[in-house]
């Protein structure tokens, strides 16, 4: 066994080192050790700002939904606005308790994934992980859509730059999150704080002593004749619809792995400290807009009418409303947070292929990171930067994934029996009925808008994992060892070597090439043009490498490959294996790179996935 | 000596050829032998369109050139249209004659670029040369810009897509002089000669029976009361602008080689041909502009006020007007057709790296085509596809290249002395001295309208061709072999093995290795968390392949190439030679290839430029 002797001291010559590299390391930042894991892991603090951004930055759009529905009823039905928010709440307690037993019963996260694997088996686990993979994508472009919708509609003049600020800020998180989640939050917090205080003080002053102009209150007459009695149907769709502000709290679940130890503790103080934020600012936010009854606006949000009429428009609006501008856009990294390791977990169960379950130097899942920005990206050009019908849907995805995470842990708790077992099940299967009602009045009422494509893509990602998981296995059996000492015949080595004059170049990768086999065949490609060339270097050869064979092989086709691959195919059909040495010479400084002819890599496209083919480029040093 | 045996019948399983290049074979067709070269070869009737579109064109934008410099005087100054182009034609004479001569004591192409270097050395041709580049690229921006100008004025809803409209020409423009030079120039056949027959029409009918109404004569109540007397300064100023016209006069000079043989027979005759339809064309244009007493004007071209007296606006108005929209595109063509030459012959004096002299298998010296390709576009994405003010400058560079190539020629004449020589180094003496003229004036009137920066580039192009050269000659003298018989101390090779697991392709890699190497050593890098799966490795080893050495590598960090590299430089200062073989499954099918990780690029990345490490991937087929 060998120790990894000292520090990192890999002899490069720092002046060789890729310039387009070296950006890259400004970027991300220097490679860390796995002991240094503790410095990117995160805490309770920035746990709200790495994976819960998502869920409290709803309280944005989720009052709103409400009293959109509430209000075709006119004001009997804003009076429901207090109830239906309360009902929310209700649902919002039992999932943060349900995701807080979710937490210690799956510390390796992965959320309704990990529960749905554990009680239900494969195919529920897929469906899980599909409905999270879809959440999670369109949680990014929603989110980076929202925050700058916002920036445009505070700065009209930027309104024609929408998708590339769009693509814009998706490129800072994704790079931010290259470097690690710990970067991430840390630099998240600021906005965070001044986020949650913001609306709390908004929610505290409204309620003590309002300092805003009293607003005029919603009236029925803006609504004309066609004023809805309060059904139970509708009561279903502002319930469903006000749900839209739970999505995200299954993040902190499926992304435990990222806490520091005691992991389970960490993250579940941050599941109830989200809980907690999120419920209490829903039910102020519903008192407010309640006492001062509010009722949609054209041109103004909810939110904004209810800050409007409790501290003004003074500078505490502002403050808060650009902190609303930058966590919408920041709720993208929630996704950041979780998707990579939900992959992570997906190719460890062999769902997926094996390099999303590999970290960077930086320790992060680095082609989940990649793979999200790129959907995300394409999503966001897709549809122009402009997400608005895409909102309702991913909810679509984060209760399936709700419904399937609650009922599995219903059926988990019947298995283990701890202590009052049977209370806790009831919870989550209370819980499980409401999210699964919410579901099916998600997908009833939006399919047509757009709901399809959710229902659609979902049993695409089941197909997908499904494909996956076969390649593997037959990949497994057809590279299984039967016969453990069996030995295939050596065959006869021999080394070919592309030449074009005599050089000591051309020696160098002569004599590698004589060290790796027996017998070496120097090989020049002619032209029909070089022929007078071709004749000289013949000459010179006699008097310089007598002891190694020329080739000279003509063409009709202006290609060096097409004549050296028939060449090579020769010697493997007389049962030897070919080495190609391909000389090449170290360029001096990294700008004599455009010197450097493509030859060498047509080459070993050209041998690419032969067997019996090995192609090598011998590299020679002009200073040694 | 190897004769390459049959046609082509290399043998890749079709189903393995990338997708990404069948799609490139569509566009580029197939290979081509250099005996079918000549299909690919061009005569006189092709050479029009291959070659003398941009001059051809120029008769679009030249005869306006002038008019818009003598209105300035008024009429009176309006009357000196026809002597004005008379002189131009007079100079399109001497230099056609002149080229005719340099096609014939230049036959390889290269047309000022050869001359200049044949008589007067490197610097002046180096200077020929930057300025046929600045020419060329220039007038492949200016061409295309014009065509689609031209187009959007047509129809003005496109005018917003001006620059994604200008690169797909330029990509068309690509793709065919990718195929070969042939292809395009049947392809531009047809177009060309509705453009030189619908203009000889309007001539023809305009001189001898117009149909459209008289147009009103131009006033000189439009210029207000400055109107200039016509002085030299302003004739010279006419003269220069109409110089214009004869850009492009010079590429078939420069393209010789593209011609069939008798090749200097048959571009000598294209030559005369295009001097001929250029010459006859801008007198006729000249004498209807004096006749029909036309002024420029704002919102229609000079041409187009002909076209509308001599034919009036029916049928033959607007399908002239649209083969000139189309000609003014293709006439990008002329620089597809010289640049790539033109660089070639650079890449052969060593003043451009070796690749740019290569030819791909379709015979197209492709290198120089996409160079051409790039800087166009981004000249033409950097003007926002909105050229005019470019469309003087590119004359500095053209007449810089004839000035030299006259001058050129009177040196030649000098140093052959063939019959009646004295003549004809005083025709080309004028012509040089005419030439020069022109440049001085372009240069001094536009200096600051843009033309510093074809004069800042000429040099720098000529200090890059400088740089190229010393860096070839360096490197001949650091790879001479200085001691034929001088043979290094061959190292010892050791063969270092990635591997992951006992499998049928781990051992393949292993038997691979066997056959390059005495020593083969397996290294498997471990993760901290994959503590367990390396035990276990090292375990099922010791039944397995006992006789091979299993190295574990423990790495503080995630990376694969980072303890690799540490482990291989070790090898390689204990005065070893290393191979590093890495095993890799050959995909099924096309679509497994999302199943490869990059653990093959990232250490074949990692070991670049080391000498006496060698990288090779060892291929395994699962169907063996």
């Amino acid at each position: 066994m060998n120790e990894e002797p000292q520090k990192h001291s890999v002899k490069v010559p720092s002046a060789r080192i890729k310039p387009v590299r070296r950006v890259m390391r400004l970027v991300t930042g220097k490679p860390l050790r796995t002991s240094d894991a503790s410095t990117e892991q995160i805490g309770v603090v920035e746990g709200l700002p790495a994976l819960s951004l998502d869920a409290i930055t709803s309280v944005a759009y989720g009052p709103e939904a409400i009293v959109v529905v509430l209000a075709v009823a006119g004001l009997t039905g804003l009076q429901f606005m207090l109830p239906v928010t309360a009902v929310i709440v209700l649902l919002l307690v039992l999932l943060v308790f349900s995701y807080r037993q979710v937490i210690s019963g799956y510390p390796m996260g992965g959320g309704a994934y990990a529960v749905s694997r554990d009680n239900f088996g494969k195919s529920a686990s897929q469906v899980a992980a599909a409905s999270l993979v879809v959440d999670y994508v369109l949680t990014v472009a929603v989110s980076i859509a929202a925050g700058i919708g916002a920036l445009t509609s505070a700065f009209p003049i930027l309104t024609p730059h929408t998708v590339p600020l769009s693509l814009l800020m998706l490129a800072i998180i994704t790079a931010v999150n290259l470097r690690g989640l710990g970067t991430a939050a840390r630099a998240f917090l600021i906005p965070t704080a001044i986020f949650i205080l913001g609306l709390f003080t908004v929610v505290i002053v409204g309620l003590l002593h309002p300092l805003g102009p009293t607003p005029e209150p919603f009236s029925d007459h803006a609504l004309g004749q066609n004023i809805e009695t309060v059904s139970v149907l509708l009561l279903l769709k502002a319930f469903a619809s006000g749900c839209s502000a739970l999505t995200g709290v299954e993040a902190i679940a499926n992304g435990v792995p990222l806490f520091r130890e005691p992991r389970v503790k960490r993250a579940q103080r941050t599941e109830l400290a989200l809980g907690f934020i999120l419920g209490a600012l829903l039910l102020g936010l519903a008192t407010l807009a309640s006492r001062f009854e509010i009722g949609p606006q054209e041109n103004q949000t909810v939110l904004s009418q209810i800050m409007d009429a409790s501290v003004g428009r003074g500078w505490i609006y502002y403050v808060v409303a650009i902190a609303i501008v930058v966590e919408l856009g920041l709720a993208a990294n929630t996704s950041f947070g979780g998707l990579p390791i939900l992959l992570s977990l997906l190719a460890r169960d062999k769902y997926l292929p094996r390099y999303f379950s590999l970290r960077n130097d930086r320790l992060v899942y680095s082609r989940g990171v990649w793979v999200l920005a790129l959907l995300a990206g394409i999503l966001l050009i897709a549809v122009s930067g402009n997400t608005n019908s895409l909102i309702p849907l991913y909810a679509i995805g984060v209760f399936t994934g709700f419904t399937l995470a609650q009922s599995g842990m219903v059926l988990y708790w019947r298995r283990h029996r701890p202590p009052r077992w049977k209370r806790r099940a009831l919870l989550n299967g209370l819980g499980a009925f409401l999210t699964l009602v919410a579901t099916l009045v998600f997908i009833l009422t939006k399919f047509t808008e757009g709901g399809w494509v959710v229902v659609v893509t979902i049993p695409l990602c089941v197909v997908l994992f499904r494909g996956v998981e076969r390649y593997y296995q037959n990949r497994a059996r057809e590279l299984a060892v039967n016969d453990l000492n069996e030995q295939q015949a050596p065959r006869h080595t021999v080394a070919v070597v592309p030449v074009m004059s005599p050089s000591r170049l051309t020696r160098d990768a002569l004599t590698t090439a004589r060290s790796l086999a027996d017998k070496v065949i120097a090989v020049n490609v002619m032209f029909p043009e070089d022929a007078d060339n071709a004749r000289e270097l013949q000459q010179e050869w006699i008097k310089w490498h007598s002891d190694t064979r020329l080739e000279i092989l003509r063409t009709e086709y202006h290609s060096l490959e097409r004549p050296l691959v028939r060449f090579v195919d020769s010697l493997v059909d007389n049962d030897e294996r070919v080495v190609v040495v391909i000389p090449v010479l170290i360029p001096r400084h990294w700008y004599h790179r455009i010197f450097q002819g493509q030859a060498d890599f047509t080459l070993s496209k050209a041998f690419t996935h032969r067997p019996n083919v090995l192609v090598t480029r011998s590299y020679f040093d002009l200073k040694s």
